[in-house]
């Protein structure tokens, strides 16, 4: 950490030091032609660089250290295998219905999303509803639906867990899914950093990159290191963005894939193809796509939802994007 | 719910009709001059409105119902009363460390608080933090310093509670808060709206007031209608801003107390003394502000803390404010 | 424009009728089984629809007038012909230095940009600079330069004007460009609407669509409608993002074409390659791409432009992503 | 300008201090403990400091020269006076009709404000609208009108002044207005900046307060330092927000009086005197305050205008929240 100072005397000085060292906290001062500067070894960890503007003759801090231990990218990427299929090695189809709502429905959608490649299937049991009094899913029985659906058509499953009392419910669930909701919901995270199942972690609505790593990082840290990362937009005024730079920004800075879901990131099931098609341009691992055999029949989300057919055009357009870059 | 068209064909009518039936839904038209409206019967709650657009001819849907049953001012203020404290009746001030960290510090900020008129006393023991590095606060041990110094000092005491079993360790604290990233925890929610106690419900960092008052809705669905509302800023870019304008609305769009944490929503003490003066000027229910004894030495978001005397100042400013308004 | 009451009574209806009809509008009301709708008739444009909420018993007002008269789609798409190049039915790509500082490497950046296709060279003569101190461009020299540049590689020319009364400078350069932070200039606008030269629109920092559009409305109803629109992104905390559902959007709403600027949308020239790629897979009418001969010695938002070799990859990558969709 | 480096070798030093002399700046580098620190002298004014970062062993700049030599606050407050008012020594009252509609009104208004205490009356001439087709003004008739209103009543005057061109229609008006659309069009700045009249500079709808202080800067190089800021909020998705605690910051920030216009900031008549005494309880300068004779019948903006009735409770009520700070 380094302090940048204009006009100090030696009365901040000495009282920044004094101060400092009480939290095992040295500094080094040099002033080179007039530029004061003073550099901070120890328990710097203990210091809230913030705190240091409190002297006025304080002009910049800058930490030195690297945040993201587990999350960055200084070892290069890692990947996620979950059955047969691997996130960062190849690009990944996850498919179905926003919500479980029919066994028969269900079945339609995951035989169709297979037959187009998509590799695993997704589908909402415990559901979380802006007002309580929306549909709030199936639950347990939504879960066995979709492990049978699953396993029925060779795909590998994820659904969203809402708290970590639900554990044992996902117990034969391949990948567990963080709403975005919950991004920060730091008691979920930790609990599932200690069971040994592929994370889908989505980034908070208005969460910064920073935060959606820090947030792996608490799943990690715990042991779990297979986390896949998923943007669904972020909220600016009354809709939500995908922002291209940022998420190419992203991808360099973690070892983790990060894939997209495009349907929650722009909420018309109009827009979800030519969103996906302009995300596909970068080198993301994987879109998570809402299909619903009935979607106009659907009790949640169906108006983001795409039709099978819509969803086979999707598949066949961003095939072809991903070819050619 | 009502539907104005624009350029509407029979065929449309047909269609649309034919698909509100379905999901137990009737339409009625009638045509004013040119201009077609359709009002919608029966089972409204589970029509997503958004899914109307889909027909071209729809230019705009309109809710007519309301939204918050409970939470909303359809039937006058309510008042939350914990221990001789009555929220929505008298201005309250809820004052302490951000972080509870040591007995004697705690004590010295309790009885100075409790001095200027302040009748809850703050102090996390669990803390919600960005990074998995950072100080994660005392848990229990940092509960029962909470409980023993509010009791001391004649205060009523609020700290917040991160999930649902933690419940037991909280039975002696007076309020439980739900910290804005947890706004949208329903899981959490539920359970608070199965236990007894008063409920201190943050607004979340990009939460719009909808979205809010129904967080609060998951709440008093379950039977606990002590709900106090707390509005700590929206993010805006790289900082939180508290909407004045907004907020003022707020107030006339709940039965329930709003108080305001301009500690968090401003991120420095300089700013907390300006910020509480103007929301002061509003007719809020109480405000919730960071004291602590060593504002340096605290382990967490002390940069955003007052020192005692200016906790004081803030006193007597916001009193003035107020006894003129 | 049509108005939605909950829980009229007579007295308002009456005090609004009175209101209404002193402005040359006349309400006719009808009850549809409890909900009361009011259409009104005459001077609509009188009315703003905001004042109607006033009387507490409006829940909606909707306006079913058309506001884009002559930049919206209901006539279907428009083009825009200059010289060789017609936006709107080719593909167009704009590239050229921000600045234009010495005509030498002016000359090399458009032989280059013309080898790969470009049809319209860019060059800034007149910059508009944040702070005063900051370089402002060679004014008429730096025109004069364009126009030779242009002349010399068969290409047409455009280039930023601040200011109507400059307007006799740019007789030979063929659009004019509108920059962000002048798009509600309407003095500047309707002057353009009265020239015959097209004019190249861009979108300002926080503007909405609709607004956009609006300023697009007010060059075209002085007479010009050689209306090309760019977008360049809009401002979300720090940095500028295209909204790429709404830019998708954007195109359904507008006779107009739309092209649209990564350069100065990403600020950085490491994200315009993914960027433009991005946006090229979608049906927009072209980009607008800043090249420099020599990035690093430039003196205005070079940090943001393409050398040479960079920009012929882009090139090559749009033509690729263009030729699938 | 100082620039921080993470394991850097000679190679990039020597690239780097090579591209810096190429601009006539110089680097003295001095290494501490393993922290490389650069030191830029000579002329920094041509270095674009995002340029840095494209050797990837910076990572940070630090801009150490301060940007706002004459609207910055190095050199204490300035006051501007115009005829008996003196901004910045004492709290104005600006007030008005937003658009100057028919004498009658005027008169009625002006007499008023000047009766609860208001120093100047404002009233647009030249109304930018967002739409070509809304209401524009009266143009210079309305000038007129304010001029002869502001001499009956004893008050100054002030209007927006929409391009440079007219500025021989303003010469009996007190105060140049330039609004918060045209912020940033320098061209007019510069022009104002000739002129010898006092200009009340609005902030722009998405301007940071660097940008608005560089604005300011623009009118204050070119000779005229009679600058009063004016803050009207800032958009934040479909509304606008006044944002207390940067407010706050802002009056640190700049040695120019600044006043609030809660009028544009709020857009609705109901949240104007709760937001005036929100930012009176703040040391701001004044406060421009939109007061119709007859709100519902105005044609432009009358939604957030007070009655004169309503003006004068704004007036008590932020005098007693004055006397009080």
């Amino acid at each position: 950490m380094i302090v940048i100072f204009r006009n100090i005397d030696e009365q901040d000085i000495d009282s920044m030091t004094k101060w400092l060292n009480k939290q095992g906290v040295s500094m080094q001062i040099f002033d080179n032609d007039g530029t004061i500067i003073g550099k901070l070894y120890g328990n710097i960890k203990a210091i809230d660089s913030r705190f240091l503007y409190e002297w006025k003759s304080v002009i910049n801090v800058i930490s030195t250290e690297c945040n993201h231990a587990l999350a960055g990218n200084s070892k290069g990427k890692r990947t996620v295998t979950v059955g047969n299929v691997t996130f960062g090695q190849e690009f990944v189809m996850i498919a179905g219905p926003c919500t479980i709502e029919q066994e028969q429905d269900l079945l339609t959608v995951a035989r169709a999303v297979a037959d187009s490649g998509a590799k695993v299937l997704r589908g909402g049991a415990y559901k979380p509803r802006t007002s309580p009094y929306s549909y709030q899913g199936l639950g347990s029985e939504g879960l066995a639906m979709l492990e049978r659906a699953g396993k029925e058509c060779g795909l590998m499953t994820v659904s969203e867990i809402p708290d970590a009392q639900l554990l044992s419910q996902f117990d034969h669930i391949d990948i567990l899914q963080v709403g975005a909701r919950n991004m920060q919901n730091y008691y979920l995270l930790k609990q599932l950093g200690k069971c040994n199942k592929p994370i889908l972690l989505k980034r908070g609505l208005s969460s910064t990159v920073d935060e959606w790593l820090y947030s792996a990082e608490y799943i990690m840290s715990e042991g779990n290191c297979n986390v896949i990362l998923c943007d669904r937009g972020i909220r600016m005024g009354d809709r939500c963005v995908v922002d291209i730079a940022q998420l190419y920004n992203s991808l360099e800075m973690t070892c983790l894939p990060i894939i997209v879901d495009p349907s929650h990131a722009c909420g018309n099931s109009n827009l979800v193809l030519p969103l996906s098609r302009a995300v596909a341009s970068l080198a993301i691992d994987g879109l998570m796509i809402e299909v619903n055999a009935d979607c106009q029949k659907t009790l949640c989300d169906g108006v983001q939802s795409l039709s099978i057919t819509q969803y086979q055009q999707l598949v066949t357009q961003v095939d072809t994007i991903r070819r050619v870059i």
